[in-house]
């Protein structure tokens, strides 16, 4: 394993309400150092891909980053004090209206790890029965059904632009086939 | 399609070098308005697959939202002026030490579209010669090939976190494949 560079120090830059950018001096092991910015969050999120039997269950929600309408999966913050399969079950409930008797964790999944700790933990849910909760959203999510058939063509869908929720759609086909 | 969310105001509340957060104030079609924080970037960038007749060449990379080494493949910012097209092939030549006689455009690739306009272009390289131009990395990259027959493995390997290298890897399994 190669040498890290040492952090000398973590400044907070400047602060919004959710995001702030960190300066983080380096010292390189080849005796060079760097200030690096990255955007420090609020802690993990999750990301639940709703199995059904004949496929998957997906939200269009609206992102400012790109001010369009994202077709994902089910995904939110963890609250407080919550471990990530509640967070999960709970975001499952809220965004649509279902709760699930089977959860299987999948991996974590990092967004940008060049620029930041923004990370979520991934879920597949099966086995659903209806339950609603009320959640944060701002509005309802329009919700759509894909068939496990359509999958590769969802891999280039102008509305899916998320990585993760991509390398998701990647790994429900390699857990199909295996 | 559905209506958009209407931006009302886009204000800069935060700024570092490389970085800067915006509150976007959104209005709902539903009547309900909210401010949403986004991370403004630098424009785009590009990451290239160097694909030879045995596999893939990556390379390991310091990453400083996660403070570790990345598995992941050559990628930096498009200059101003430059098109994505001579941005991969110069940061092949700059990373890897490597021209390329083929190169194919993937796709768009963003980062976190709920948070963030980060976005880059997804190239394959093939038909290499050798050509080194010296860039802006503060160390020189390790590298490392792998076989097409570990593809698989990389899906799960703990070094790489990076979504939009794990979607690469997808699609270059894909793309094997078709």
């Amino acid at each position: 394993m190669k040498q890290k560079p040492e952090i000398r120090s973590v400044t907070t830059i400047a602060k919004g309400q959710l995001l702030a950018i960190e300066g983080v001096e380096l010292q390189f092991p080849n005796g060079k150092s760097a200030t690096f910015e990255r955007i420090a969050t609020a802690g993990p999120a999750v990301m639940v891909v709703p199995i059904t039997d004949e496929g998957l269950l997906m939200v269009h929600e609206y992102a400012v980053g790109t001010d369009r309408y994202e077709l994902g999966f089910v995904k939110g913050r963890i609250d407080f004090g919550e471990s990530p399969e509640a967070a999960a079950l709970r975001e499952l409930k809220e965004e649509v209206g279902l709760g699930a008797n089977e959860l299987t964790y999948v991996r974590e999944m990092h967004g940008v790890p060049h620029y930041s700790d923004f990370r979520m933990h991934l879920f597949f849910a099966r086995d659903f029965y209806p339950e609603k909760l009320q959640g944060d959203e701002i509005e309802p999510l329009a919700q759509s059904n894909w068939r496990f058939d359509e999958i590769d063509d969802l891999l280039y869908h102008h509305q899916i632009n998320d990585p993760r929720v991509l390398l998701a759609l990647c790994l429900v086909k390699k857990w199909l086939k295996d």
